[in-house]
């Protein structure tokens, strides 16, 4: 069986999704929805899909799915109504920027008894996905420290920024969905340093540009979490897990695996420097897992749940920062 | 405009040529031949194209391309055969094992002002591309010498052996095109030394499993190859190439990009074990560029004369090898 | 001019000063004093030096320098008892666990004018140096995230740790010189996270195992240092500094720099396992400009104020701990 | 026991000697003779040994080995005369640059019983040797393919060539050894190529500079060298052998083990460019195997048998390259 699928807006992160749904065997794109009428057509005459209305679609008997890659402050919304239209959904992080809105959007998930996959792409990265294969298969022994090393190639425009959610809960978000995940413990308590060293447009917006994050969980495994918003070299994106028998680590991509010798030295190239290059084999194993998860009604392995937690983290990270102490998940949770 | 095209044999390679076409937007699959009905019934599922006969394909209206995936012995005659029908054509190395054949084939592409492309695919891998644009933008000034490696991960069963026209011609001739290639000038001489050493099988059909071959052009640059038909590390598939300015090398390709640390040591994974999953991405850019040579009227990057000389420094290298002596491309080609 | 120095305690730090000194041209070791005789002893038939009392020591005429090896709580009499006898003092690091002392012993080095430098080796290792000075040479632009990564091998003896001060005053304290060094701007904020996921007998001394530690400058510059008490694969030293232009990073040192590759994958040795091994380069290089200071009457490299400054903060890491919260040093430097 | 020595000649590779021999604890420099009066004074002042004549040290009570360090032409008659003067006598590679000189000498050390090391000192390098341990212990199965890469950073004076024996006999020949050590087999055969690429004065002495030789053994192992006498990133030593089970390397080692990052990409130190830098440590390894074995009685590791053998070898690849064919070892050894 195939599963069909609408794409509720058809930005950047919209295309790649249509692009991961034309990859997979067992997904169809039957459906695009955009108010940009010059997007929507571009993905009709490169997928040969329908253009629709939200409302068709959410009526549409020909749709098993939606992805919502619409603006953030919508996300909520169309989780609830594609819930209760009885879609399969899956929706770009974050569900919302405020942790009440989640909390009752998610119950409505429940209520509905419906699917919501929430996209943390990373957990799907083959070199990651092979990174947590080794932990789980013992082979470091007992978890200890994580250490996430995360950076963007450059800032993003400060209209973004404005509309972000500040550093933690737009980019930090990613890594603590992957400390919880690798960590495989509840996190007990946040601690954060937050600068502003990059831009200082970022910092007249009251956000950061560089931050280092602590985690802590309730048995004493700890990750730490390095972002900045500008890495020169490119698209930084490493994992390390110290064990209580050794160690993993995950390495960059280079634009290509050459290596050139000369009077100065040895230059390798610098790294994918566009998260779409850098993650699309992800994007399409994390909609290929979805598939998997609507054909055979099993639980999404990226739940609203996880796309709750990592937004507590992210919460309590902004705290730490505001009142220079160490956060415990407990004042949020409650 | 989009290319046409028919792929005759769909064995393993041939399959990979389908899914290659799949993937260039430029291109479409319209019909496969193949005696196997289950193999040709399995592309049509997977592809939606149609059965034919070669006939029919060499008469049909709606094919611009045909995709030579057949046994070697029939390479030539069919390469004759679409030219004469006017078709492009993109032959799996080699055109034949017999150079005379080779040479009275490649008059029927010229006298029909046939295009023609033989497939060194790795000529299209990003890695080895990249590293060529490095030479050609003079990084490492003149090249001065070639050193190739490539072993593979098994070897071959022994009727494959018995059919493939020996080591040189069948597994180094890449190698051929690949240092022709680098050199960017015309070889002059050959010698080579030849071992069996994995498997006694392959000697007692008279071929070897273990070679080492140095080219000579007329200026004095040179190129080493290593062939071995096992590496239990996997597809062993490295280049370097030394210049007067400096070296410029490509990398091996791993299952994943991570590493384990324990009390034994640092560990990385085994390289990918197969040449589909190693040159994936080549045979994928290798048709892409055959389209775009249809496409253009261009000539392809990889010519039938391409094929022709590598199997002229194959000879060369049997000869070398039964004779115990540094042999003279002239020799051959006259 | 060659600079005569008297070694005080020769346990098996004070033997890594015997052997610097040796290596070192312009350094010529006269006499040892260890109450164990016959630690004194093997140094005397080892360097043909002589074994006198402290006393004669400090009385001696061919004595210009010493270098303090002894237990820490003797480190502060003896620097302020060698600098009132006029000679030069190394000392190795801490001064004393306790900060009001260790102002006291400085206060009178100041006083005598006399000459004291600490031993935090790190700063003399060739590749940390080499990788300050591609630092200070603006290859990396402004500094704004230093990372440290030490691990252990494994965890010291129980009466090691119960006399070492603490993990941030033992171990942290290297890597606490070493941000300073590299963010090149005053620390002002501290906070830590610590656990015991090594050894509970750590835990039952009061002590940690395995701590995060974030610095902050003024400017907001950031440096996390990760400890652990255990690495099963070796000695982890590793440094990476992140600035506005891009990064740089030191890698670790492994037994021997091959890689085997075999069914499993590919495969490098552990890593050196000893602090002496690894440093030895550096110890070397160390006394070597401990000599030039000496023999040049310029300041040391690791000054006594160095010694401080890293005391505090392992001082703030500690509060940070207990207390939960963010630290500011002018707490403690006040 | 310690072993007292006199160096004979105390040029670059002299003084290289001398440091070794004062690393070492079982040795003891007692005297050093050279014609340039200069030279002799520097080492008397760096390590306090006499400086006498040929003779005297010939006739020394307090002198139980020599290391030849004078120019090539005079090997053989002072291995000859200290052999007879009944001490051991370490040689700097090649004995003589004529096969029949080397083979009377040789007579005369077995004649007097004389101890004799060659100096191959890349085999007491601690990587290479750590190589041919994992060798050894099986890791890799049986040796099939042996490949090294020498390059030295630069051509060496015209002066120097004229009198080297040319690029086999003098450059590969260390190769040459190597690879002999490494096939753990007689080699049967050689070929090689030789081309005048880097300096054309090299081409007027009658000489090359890039050479690449095939070694096959009796049971058809084979080794590859690839030499070239110009490597601008610096001095290119690198060792790989592929085995039945595996595969082991050498890796090159860099001025720094740092790696910077920016928007070029990722770049590391070029290679130390020096071969008394790159094989300090091995020379220091080779000194004190020779005193373990003048102390011990032992043979050598390095005897005169393998100086006359890799000898062979170059006969073998010259005469190959003047012939065009490839050479048995038994046409030179009959």
């Amino acid at each position: 069986m195939s599963v069909r699928f609408a794409i509720l807006g058809v930005g950047r992160i919209g295309q790649v999704h249509g692009n991961a749904i034309a990859s997979v065997k067992q997904a169809q794109l039957v459906a695009v929805s955009d108010p940009m009428e010059q997007a929507a057509i571009a993905m009709q005459t490169e997928h040969g899909c329908d253009i629709r209305s939200i409302d068709e679609i959410a009526e549409a008997g020909d749709v098993d799915a939606v992805v919502i890659c619409t603006p953030t402050d919508t996300h909520a919304d169309l989780i609830e109504k594609f819930c209760r239209a009885g879609k399969a959904v899956f929706c770009e992080k974050p569900i919302d920027l405020d942790l009440e809105r989640v909390k009752s959007c998610l119950k409505v998930v429940e209520e509905t008894n419906g699917t919501l996959m929430v996209g943390f792409q990373r957990r799907f990265d083959p070199d990651f996905a092979a990174l947590k294969s080794t932990i789980d298969e013992g082979r470091i022994g007992d978890v200890e420290m994580v250490t996430l090393t995360s950076r963007d190639p450059g800032p993003p425009p400060s209209d973004y920024i404005s509309r972000s959610g500040g550093i933690f809960r737009d980019m930090t978000i990613h890594d603590f969905d992957v400390a919880r995940w690798l960590l495989g413990e509840d996190v007990e308590t946040v601690q954060a340093a937050a600068s502003v060293l990059v831009d200082p447009e970022i910092g007249a917006l009251g956000d950061f540009d560089s931050v280092n994050v602590i985690l802590r969980t309730v048995s004493g495994k700890q990750a730490t979490i390095t972002n900045s918003r500008r890495a020169l070299y490119g698209y930084d994106q490493r994992i390390e897990v110290h064990g209580s028998k050794g160690s993993v680590s995950a390495e960059n991509h280079h634009n290509a695996r050459i290596e050139v010798a000369d009077s100065e030295g040895y230059h390798r190239p610098a790294l994918l420097d566009f998260f779409m290059s850098r993650y699309m084999t992800a994007y399409a194993a994390e909609i290929a897992s979805f598939v998997d998860c609507v054909a055979s009604s099993d639980a999404p392995q990226t739940t609203g749940r996880d796309g709750y937690l990592a937004l507590v983290l992210a919460e309590a990270a902004v705290r730490s920062v505001e009142q220079q102490r160490v956060v415990k998940i407990s004042e949020i949770l409650n």
